[in-house]
């Protein structure tokens, strides 16, 4: 089958053919690939920031974010059947370690990243496990549905977690408003009614961002600290949510927020560095968030197909793999680029 | 009276005569002192650390940890007598702001912080109000116990919020062993079943430790970050409460902090700097703590009038107040200083 | 003034004429009553369902649920001021017990409840406290929220408390769709994305609950509990909000929980009767739910006046009180009745 | 193999020979049985009372509560290998449906519960599942730790519940010192400060109870109910943990409880019966609890294993288990009887 494989840091990935992955195991599931997200994070593993972290051997195949048709499993699957349609969560976990078994799927002992330290979905078929299945109605379209399975829980999950911070009255700021952003908005949306306010540099990002939920805009212009701040009685907001975290938007992120808040880490890049006299007299946290457990792509699923969460996607064949790559790289994406092997 | 006043920073204070403070609100409460704590936070304060954050005005009475008797109480108070004993929660609040409606009381929009931006307790007498009042059994000594009123409800309140992270099986550093590190301990051999190990530079501060419930003790050396992870199968603690946060300590602290952990900020002085790669890709968080509720403080006299919270004092009459901050900048106080005016 | 005076049970109240209440304490406040909600709970005051709870001594003015302008205030209000716009908590409180400090202001030990245990609001001027009072922009007429300050803070109140288990995916049942039920509709729709089953026996009333965000209704002809089960592969809902909990409504929402939910009480009437092997067996919850805290109601008038939670209201002049009453009891008020003296 | 056999309802257990279980599934195992409990449910599958919830086809072998040594694992078994001690949580799951993705194992879509709805383990081998196992140190006896998976974790699982409900100050009365009772007063000591109250009507089961943590024992002589409220201020306990909840200790539980507190029901054999004006006006609530997780039972063996949780046993060889049987109907037991096949 033809993958997209990464052979050498900071080169371009090449598409190649490589054997199609078969079940050993009695939970393992081969899915055909419908739809492969192309993320941020592939570029930061191109460029080697992930290398030490994942300990991955090169070459391998990228892509972490997959939805698609069940191929073929193991001979102890009940929760799937060839033919179904699913979408992944984005760590096949061993189901019985204590994060596990707490639900917090993605602190298993045992995970393994499809797409980040083994082969992954840009390719005709990727192996996973049972677990990692969440099956969907069949008329679903996994092309439609496949951002959700990493940028869709990411930012779900940061929302989930700050619901309960977030009772009306409250101000939460969406930093950043791009392929996470915007489904934090939709999701915050659903789930809450605090006072949503969003900040980009772009002001597109903004009007789609009204359209979405947001009750204010802020553009980041250099002032946008001083924004929020006059839109909060100069008090900031409850909740951040940082969809950026990079370029000094952490330190601002940060800045933006209230005495007793939180401000919640989901972007990366950058240092934060904070005064600890400054932690401790307004008892500020730094809330860091990683993608989401199994739970939390079923309850996005609910609201995606109640058409609370819509994504704005761009589709590009397999082969076109590295078109797709060059244009987010380039700001070309508007919403989330989607292979379909 | 007698008081101890701050009249230009980085000089010694001086002990001069002043008025008597007298009610004038319906909630006013004049409180003879029976003990005032002397804190790091007194020497900071001197050092001009506080000063822009508090914004208070030379000459002033320093501090902000008082036990003692009433006095004179304005005309509505009705939840303490002339007589009776109290501790003081450090804050007189409002109690009509959304924070005092909600408990949080050292986020009271309005509050004063008496000792640190007004008049304090190094005096014979003290000005706060009936919403600051803890009633104490007549036969506790106020001296014994000041401690308690900012040491004690910081150490507390830090731990109350880290009580459901520290199931049976989990691992709780506490990082620094002195005023406030060992109230800490003790709070949390009351109220959980977690694992402790105490983080110190002193060898004999964790002698003590040990005795007041340290299951495992480490020799702040240079080599504590792998000590702790030794003692967690390399994985780092649940929590990591940090007394200390300056001059490295946090940084360590937070190394020390297991994936999906939390490090909380109780001490100050150094910044924090973190990749936030670091925090997103082990979902880690960095909490605030500030003092803590009138809830936490009741809470604590709980503890304490059962035995299982204990101070250790060393006391100084008013005159000798420049001898206690003397002792405690030169690290010859074991647990907290009291002045008994 | 004129005012509402119960004076025999069983008997229909009196209108007539009595001192204007007046401030004495320095937190009183005297609100000019421009909104006085007529409630089922008042037919239940005459019905002497209350008389021993209460231990109200007759003869006295009742009405629980009100809303007006500052008339006059003691010396120490600092919140309100004369000719300010307010809805007030329906207990006035004392600010310094543990359940005050820990914001849970309906359970103040030393609370008063006019309308039911005092002098109540329907009557041109009510005595209360400044906690009580919430401040209004001057816009809001009163007798258009009114009905918020107690059927909408106790609809809300459970609605709250519910909310963390009502996750996407889940089911809420609103057993009983009138006053109360929908504003817990609209709240509900607001703070989460639960689906919504109301259940009523007037189809009416299932009619405008759709409208206010009912995903299903179910009309309780008898087979309701079936007709719940069936919507929910046999398993019942995550949540029931029982506002009805008289003649057997009770049982059927017991019935309709699911194994591990909560069966919410806010009605009342009749017993309650479980086998104890069904609630451990199934391990669900029967919860209590008493009005709600301050900070509740202040969450409500953000909803309300942000247009997500709105009142059918039918008004009365403060002389037609009787009516208002009779009308109640006999079914013939769409929403809530309420007076304006 | 010999087994404690089921044949006819109302008549006493067979023990007879059966097949020995084998591996069928990739995830089963099976477990030569060290000690398995007796518990009064054994009594009560006896009498019929489960026979419709549990749908268990006679004849069956009973015991559900289970330590042991595994003796043969399924191809894809990885978390424990023959030989091991391991302790065994009660139901085998599933690890797929939503309730096990939460953690929630006892709530398993897909469980069974051996010893109740299929073969147990009074026997000389049980089969049971991989995700069923908890490994322990090998030092460890299986009778010695055997009444800790069903009785201990029931208790358990209550307590962790509560803790959040239970700061210092509180009181949380024990209803019933009898073999979950004991349990539960040692994990009450170990996770809270709370004050805690046992009441029972055997004198010798309180003396029992002082010796492992309570403050207070208080005779169930009839006048119990008043004498928790004497010992309250008259106002009740924070939360009751009713272990009996039959004739009429259920009734007395609530009437213990607080005014927005809660009843913890853990026992069963009584239908409860309150007025819902009662539940409403105090904001009490009746709380079911069924067995535990897989991770309760895990932190209750940390706690057994650091001696915070001791057992009284008296063990029985497979040969007495109707002795056992008749001891425990008849009151003879004193902590748990234990079967050792």
């Amino acid at each position: 089958m033809k993958a997209v494989r990464l052979q050498t840091y900071h080169r371009r990935p090449v598409i190649e053919e490589v054997p199609e992955p078969t079940v050993s195991g009695p939970f393992d599931v081969v899915v055909k690939i419908g739809g492969a997200g192309v993320c941020r994070t592939d570029l930061h593993i191109i460029e080697e920031q992930w290398a030490e972290k994942s300990g991955v051997t090169l070459p391998y195949t990228i892509g972490h974010e997959n939805a698609g048709w069940v191929h073929e499993v193991g001979s102890a699957v009940t929760n799937v059947a060839v033919g179904d349609t699913v979408i992944l969560h984005p760590t096949p976990t061993c189901g019985l370690c204590p994060a596990c078994r707490a639900g917090n799927d993605m602190h298993c002992s045992d995970n393994a990243f499809p797409g980040i330290d083994s082969d992954g979905g840009m390719a005709e078929y990727l192996l996973t496990s049972a677990r990692a299945c969440i099956k969907l109605d069949p008329q679903t379209q996994p092309a439609d549905v496949a951002a959700l399975a990493d940028a869709g829980i990411t930012a779900y999950h940061a929302v989930r977690k700050a619901v309960p911070l977030l009772p009306p009255g409250t101000v939460c700021v969406v930093n950043g408003a791009g392929g996470l952003g915007h489904i934090g908005i939709q999701s915050l949306a659903a789930l809450t009614a605090t006072t949503i306010v969003v900040v980009d540099r772009n002001p597109e990002a903004l009007v789609l961002a009204e359209q979405l939920g947001a009750d204010h805009t802020v553009l980041a212009d250099g002032k946008q600290v001083d924004a929020v701040l006059d839109l909060t009685d100069g008090n900031g907001a409850e909740v951040v949510l940082d969809f950026v975290a990079e370029q000094g938007a952490q330190q601002d992120a940060f800045a933006m927020t209230r005495r007793y808040g939180s401000h919640f880490v989901i972007g990366y890049g950058s240092n934060i560095d904070i005064p600890t006299i400054d932690i401790i007299s307004t008892e500020r946290s730094v809330i860091g968030n990683l993608v989401g457990t199994y739970n939390d792509l079923v309850e996005l699923m609910v609201l995606a197909e109640a058409g609370k969460v819509t994504l704005h996607t761009k589709k590009y064949p397999l082969d076109a793999a590295l078109d797709a790559l060059a244009d987010l790289d380039a700001g070309r994406v508007r919403g989330r680029a989607i292979l379909t092997p």
